[in-house]
C-alpha cells in the first residue's frame, strides 16, 4: 500500500484531500515546513476519524523520504523553493501529484488571475525539477477546498494530466476514492496550464457568484470517466 | 426583436447556433464570404423548421449591416482580417459575440494547444478591433458543433464574459434559449483566455477518449445558473 505524503498538508486543500484519503483507508503523511503543525493537523484528522485512521505528520522533508506518492497543495510562491529543498528526499519511482495554481495573488496580484510560467505551467515546471524517474501527474486543481473539507459528495471531475501512463492511472485510481469524483485522462502533462487557469475562473465565480465551484466534463462516453 | 448574423454560419459550429436560436423563434442571418453559400445553409434551416424559421442568407458586410448582434464563430487566421473587413458595417450599440478559440491548428499546429495573443485572447483582438460603442461579449466556445447540430439537448454550461454588463445580461438571454444550456456570468472579458483554452482541452478529450465534450459548472447557488 503507498503512503501519501501530502506537503502543504496544513492548507485548506491539502488538508481536505488528507481527510478524503484517510477516510478511503489510505495510508497519509501529512508535511508542512513545521512538524509541529503537520502533526496537530495530523491528530485532527485522526479524532475526526475516531482513531482510526493511518495518519501522521512530518517536516517537508522527512514527510517525503517516507512516500511513494507526493502531493503538493501550496501556493506558487513556495513551488520552487519547496521542490529544490526536497528534491533529494524524493524517493526513485515515486510520483509526484502537482494541483498547485500559479495565481497571481502569489506576486501580489489577484487570485483571479494567473502567471505565465516558462516552462507553460506550475506542473512543467514541476517536471523539471525533479530527480530523473520521478513522474509528475497534474491533478486536484479544480476540487474546492471548503467542499473536501465537509461531509458533502465532491461534485467535480478531477483532470488527471501526465506524460507517464501508470502514473496517471495510478493517480485517477487515487482521485476516485474520494466520493463523488469521476477521474478523466487530461493527457499530457503540458495540459496542466488549462487545469490551472480553470481554477482562476473558478475563483472569480466564486467571488461574484458566491459559491464553491467545481466543474463537470459532459459528453464523453461511460468508460471514459471509470478507472479500469 | 434584434436579429442575429453569424459571421462562419455555414461552418460547423455557427450552422449549429444558427438552427438552434431559428427554432427557437430569433431572427437569424447565416454570414459567409460567399452569399450563394450563405444562401444555401438558410435554406436548409428553413427546410429543416418547416418553413417557419426566420432565417436568411448574406455576405458577410451586409449580414454585419441586417443585424444588432453579430456571432464569430471563424476560425482564428481569419479572426482579425474578417473583423477589419466588416468594421465599418457594424451599427453603433451592437453587440459581437466572440467564439473564436485561437488553436494552434490556424498556423498549422495542433487543434488541441492555442496561440498566445498579445491582448490576452481572441476575444479581447477583437474588442481592439470593433468600433467604439460596440460591445464584446466572449461566449459558446464550449458548445460541441457536433450536439448543436442535432436534436439533442445540450449537456453544457456557456460562461459568458463582457466589460458592459447589459451585453452579458442579452447574451446569457440567448445562451439559455438552447435547451439544455445554463448561462454562467464568468465576469471580465479578460477571462474569455481560460474559455478560449478550455476549448483546447476539450478537443483533445474528445480525440482521446471519443466524445462531444462539454463542460458543467457546479456548486454555485441556484441563482446563478438563472437569467434574470
Amino acid at each position: 500500500m503507498p503512503t501519501i505524503a501530502i506537503l502543504g498538508g496544513t492548507g485548506a486543500e491539502g488538508f481536505g484531500l488528507a481527510l478524503r484519503w484517510a477516510r478511503a483507508g489510505e495510508s497519509v503523511v501529512i508535511g508542512s515546513r513545521d512538524a509541529g503543525r503537520a502533526q496537530e493537523a495530523a491528530a485532527k484528522i485522526q479524532a475526526a476519524l475516531g482513531g482510526k485512521a493511518k495518519i501522521s505528520g512530518e517536516e517537508n522533508v522527512a514527510a517525503c523520504s517516507a512516500a511513494d506518492i507526493l502531493v503538493l497543495t501550496i501556493p506558487f510562491e513556495g513551488h520552487c523553493a519547496l521542490l529544490k529543498q526536497v528534491r533529494t528526499a524524493i524517493r526513485p519511482g515515486s510520483i509526484v501529484i502537482d494541483a498547485t495554481v500559479p495565481l497571481a495573488a502569489s506576486v501580489g496580484g489577484r487570485a483571479t488571475r494567473t502567471l505565465g510560467i516558462w516552462e507553460g505551467s506550475a506542473a512543467q515546471q514541476a517536471a523539471e525539477l525533479v530527480p530523473r524517474g520521478v513522474s509528475v501527474v497534474a491533478a486536484f486543481h479544480n476540487t474546492s477546498a471548503e467542499v473536501l473539507n465537509s461531509d458533502a459528495v465532491v461534485d467535480c471531475d478531477v483532470i488527471v494530466c501526465s506524460d507517464d501512463p501508470a502514473a496517471l492511472k495510478t493517480v485517477s485510481t487515487l482521485a476516485a476514492k474520494i466520493p463523488g469524483v469521476r477521474a478523466i485522462d487530461g493527457g499530457k502533462l503540458e495540459n496542466a496550464r488549462i487545469l490551472e487557469q480553470i481554477t482562476a475562473l473558478l475563483i472569480g465565480l466564486n467571488i461574484r457568484l458566491k459559491g464553491h465551484s467545481g466543474i463537470r466534463i459532459t459528453g464523453l462516453p461511460e468508460k471514459a470517466y471509470e478507472v479500469s
